[in-house]
């Protein structure tokens, strides 16, 4: 095994910057520029020291690397292309339709861990991914590779933090300094002292070096993994280095150079370019793989009927009983265990408890980590706050991440801490999400068993809890598939179908009653699966009911179970008359809110009423 | 004028506490301990060093006060009670439905400017006024009151860069570094070192001190505005301060006392306690109003029918172009100006324009805080990327914010770049704002006047541009009212309706020309106004097509377009059948993928005679 020479490393970097500048001139669009200025970053870690099997890319012990600069994108796919994962001839179809080379890396690709294009998330997912490797007892090293702009990224800051709060020294950070924003310079230039002091006060070890001094990039990365920080190295470069036309100028972001100027760059840099095709790469140690196997089964549940419940302390309960037998299990928080009850796990399983503090970005990047290794990561906050992370759940989507994410304090039956507390409008960002499933138990039972359906359902799931004590109705043997819905009140003579969940559910049960005294029946529908929605049951249901539905949601009009349920079955000619939040709701309780915003059972009859 | 002395100070702030014990207990919930650590704090800023009058919360000039740890408002409603503004016997109907007097502040109070409860989005509103005071050659300051643990979102962290960036040495920060968070210890304790080097870091001047010494309190105070650089006082203080039960103990966040300890503890305070009504309060200075009137008119457009603008450019040359006239537009965007055409803006009043880097949550709280000062802040970057301002947006919507928000590059109409940069959500995530106004322009007459439309409806407006070029379809006088639509294609044989917006419109009409060559016709709608629905409009068009509805949107299925009209419509029997973007999208060119996503003109003419 011999390294790569540092003239070997500079040779291959300016290889990777052709292949970048061919490629976006090929595709006619993307970033020639950004991939210039990190070549020799990218080549040096690659070509000589990163420690990983170029055959084999998801090798549970190899080194990772994710590009948080995800418009660099050609520069990422060169590199694999010359360590011989594929021809670089494929290079050439970059942002093509029929090809999985994208202008921003995707899974899609068996060397992308995390989706990036979404700047200052690759960093969260690295602590994720260090967190998990440290857990797992495995020794490779995690290398994100940055740009200044994206700094600016408040999650980068939050990532840091923890980062440096669990000493995660199995941690690299690699800032590609730059300089040069999409539209005018960054804030601080080239004054990398602005970024040590940073990251120093977010405790980092940091190292400031010339970004194209392979000999200087080389003898600060041997030195990674020492101590008991972080490492961030701060790379000065130039943007579109290696090109005498972009390097360090205005106006060549995002825009690949005009063939004839691309031709004399690629003929410029022939010379002193270096294919890695011979150059041996670092194999990594093979150690005992870590046991994310599934359980046969989860042990079983043992409420009463009646129990009062609420379904946020039903979530800690799962997670601590399914936690026993399912290694693959960790949870998060940010903060607020001791409300969502993810505390329940934390005291069974500390070592599988992450805290996150107040940082809900930073907490769904960490999950993203933990799921590309194999793990069934939990993260809970209130709804509310899940809006903070919308953007790391929605690339969580574009990841094909496997994250599950439970949110309580939903909607106005939280009470007297106010608006800025409800999850209002959590069931419409979770269904936004491409693929997501988004769950709603009412009960106890339910709210456990949609935990297991969650485990056994890859991909963004979303549980929405609520914080009043609700009694338990179903039984400990019931199932809960996920699409599925539960119809609890049906009879040949029913008026109208009411589809509810979570709280509004006990509110339909009451309605029901209450008409049944005066000899009206009702159809109630527990919809417990917001995403997919039980659409053929439901559509049953309300054609037994002159077609008429009534959702009741406690959660504003727009996106959430009325929207689901109307956009699903209009077009089968179901009326859906929506009962939901109308406005900006205030401090009170539970009960006086569930009335003045006109979801309980009271305004259920008076709707149910007014269908006739 | 004499300010209040130590003593009288340090007496208020035990009555402050002695409020915020004794509203918490009548509430029976609240957070008494995180009002007692900044007691002091805010008996020093109210009442012997800020400069505004306390009957008039309002006034232009008062020193701004911004309580980002929301969840101490027992302690500014305190605070307020004691300038005499209202009846401290007020304070006890503490999150009663009928009192403004809520959980977390908000702006149906007269002294609140943005609601807070949703931690780190304080500072950010106070860069956007801060920024705002110099625009407007006012002397006041900004004074914003964190908690420790808020200091983990990375929110903050944005706001402080930029505060540092733009020299805001109007902007103090005082953070009641009280070590203990909602579920534990904070990650840092009281190592305030670490919240030094930080916001040192982040090009801030610090002072440490102990937050519970009035005297060191209004000594650094006192030289705030110095230098040319934002002021963070960092302050120990200890939680639940003043209270031995409480003092620096676990297990009591957010928890009242009992009411027999309370009395324990208000019996003990009472001695040492002082009312506020007899200080003086020092006057703000008496200057120029800004000049915040809308004017009579804005200069006509110049398009003409046929040629190709991009709706994006349009929102560019709308600004400029009513910028000139309307002295309240001031512009922000997040490093993507030359994309979004927020540059045009720029480069005629560079005094308006407001870089905020790649850091959208802060840019969104700047905007708000600009917003609160009788501005019309125009805030825009990729669409996709508004979702990582998300919970500001939803609290600006709390905040009863007036904010104006511009995403570009939406849905699979963009391209090679890939589903990263596509906003394929961003419907949805505004349609469940609050009050949000929702619009969607097809060509750039209509973009205009809907910035336009912007200016003249207060509240969280979003506008949703276009990458592609489009032609221009509209005369230069045809106005387009929120809450409107155009029908663009009617006659009295329609089969059925066809819904569309933006590029998709454009779609329907080539649609609308191929089917009508085989002799059938449909009504062709343009949905501009997304948020409210032209409900009216729509059911009227479809109740002459057979009830029949076809929604074709660039943009996911879930909570847009499709669920809009489904969700509005369905009640009185219109049955809507959406085309909409079903997977994650590939990067590709436009046409393909609105081709391979099914939401072309081939796509509509294949699902209209699929209706039969």
């Amino acid at each position: 095994m011999t390294e790569g020479s540092v003239e070997t490393i500079a040779g291959i970097a300016n290889q990777l910057r052709i292949h970048s500048i061919a490629s976006t001139t090929a595709a006619g669009s993307g970033h020639p520029t950004s991939c210039c200025s990190a070549a020799d970053l990218v080549a040096a870690l690659f070509f000589g020291h990163m420690r990983y099997d170029p055959k084999n890319p998801r090798y549970a012990n190899n080194d990772r690397f994710i590009l948080s600069k995800g418009h660099a994108a050609p520069l990422l796919y060169a590199a694999w292309a010359e360590t011989g994962l594929f021809p670089a001839s494929e290079l050439l179809k970059l942002r093509e339709l029929t090809s999985d080379i994208e202008g921003h890396p995707t899974p899609r690709l068996p060397f992308v861990d995390v989706a990036s294009g979404s700047l200052g998330q690759g960093l969260s997912a690295g602590v994720g991914m260090a967190l998990c490797a440290k857990l797992d007892q495995l020794d490779h090293r995690i290398y994100v590779l940055l740009g200044d702009g994206e700094c600016a990224e408040g999650s980068v800051w939050e990532a840091a933090s923890l980062a440096g709060t669990y000493k995660l020294n199995n941690l690299v950070a690699v800032v590609d300094v730059n300089r040069l924003g999409q539209s005018q310079a960054t804030a601080f230039g080239h004054d990398l002292a602005v970024y040590e002091k940073r990251f120093a006060s977010f405790g980092w070890r940091t190292e400031v070096i010339d970004g194209h001094d392979v000999d200087e990039i080389l003898e600060v990365l041997a030195a990674a993994g020492l101590g008991d920080q972080p490492l961030a190295i701060l790379a000065k470069t130039w943007k579109g280095a290696g090109v005498p036309l972009t390097q360090d100028k205005d106006g060549w972001h995002g825009k690949p150079l005009p063939k004839d100027e691309a031709e004399k760059a690629v003929a410029a840099l022939k010379p002193n370019s270096m294919s890695g095709a011979t150059v041996p790469i670092f194999p990594p140690n093979h150690l005992p793989a870590p046991k994310n196997e599934a359980p046969a089964s989860y042990p079983p549940l043992a409420y009463k009927k009646g129990d009062q419940v609420a379904t946020r302390e039903a979530y800690g309960n799962a997670l601590a009983r399914i936690g026993e037998v399912d290694q693959r299990i960790v949870a998060l928080d940010g903060d607020t265990k001791n409300s969502t009850y993810a505390e329940k796990f934390l005291k069974k399983f500390p070592g599988r408890f992450f805290e996150c503090f107040i940082a809900e970005q930073n907490m769904v990047g960490v999950a993203l980590g933990f799921g590309t290794r194999g793990k069934i990561p939990f993260a809970s906050t209130f709804a509310a706050f899940f809006s903070r992370a919308h953007d790391q759940i929605r690339m969580a989507g574009h990841s094909q991440g496997n994250i599950k994410l439970a949110g309580s304090h939903v909607g106005v039956s939280i009470g007297e801490d106010g608006g800025s507390q409800m999850g209002l409008e959590d069931l419409g960002l979770m269904r936004a999400i491409n693929g997501s499933v988004v769950l709603y138990p009412s009960d106890a039972v339910c709210a456990e068993k949609l935990v297991e359906e969650m485990t056994r359902t890859r991909g963004i799931g979303y549980l929405r809890t609520s914080r009043p004590k609700t009694p338990v109705i179903y039984d400990n043997g019931d199932s809960f598939p996920v699409g599925g819905a539960k119809i609890l009140r049906q009879t040949s003579t029913d008026k109208v179908t009411v589809v509810a969940a979570g709280v509004t559910l006990f509110e339909a049960l009451k309605a029901a009653d209450e008409l049944a005294k005066e000899g009206i029946t009702i159809t109630v529908v527990d919809a417990y699966s917001i995403k997919p929605l039980a659409k053929d049951a439901i559509k049953a249901a309300a054609q037994k009911t002159r077609n008429l539905v009534i959702t009741v949601e406690d959660h504003y009009p727009e996106g959430g179970l009325g929207d689901a349920v109307a956009g699903e079955l209009s077009a089968d000619g179901i009326r859906v008359h929506k009962l939901a939040v109308y406005e900006c709701p205030r401090s009170g309780k539970p009960e006086e809110l569930l009335a003045k915003y006109g979801i309980d059972a009271a305004a259920i009859v008076k709707k149910v009423k007014a269908l006739g």
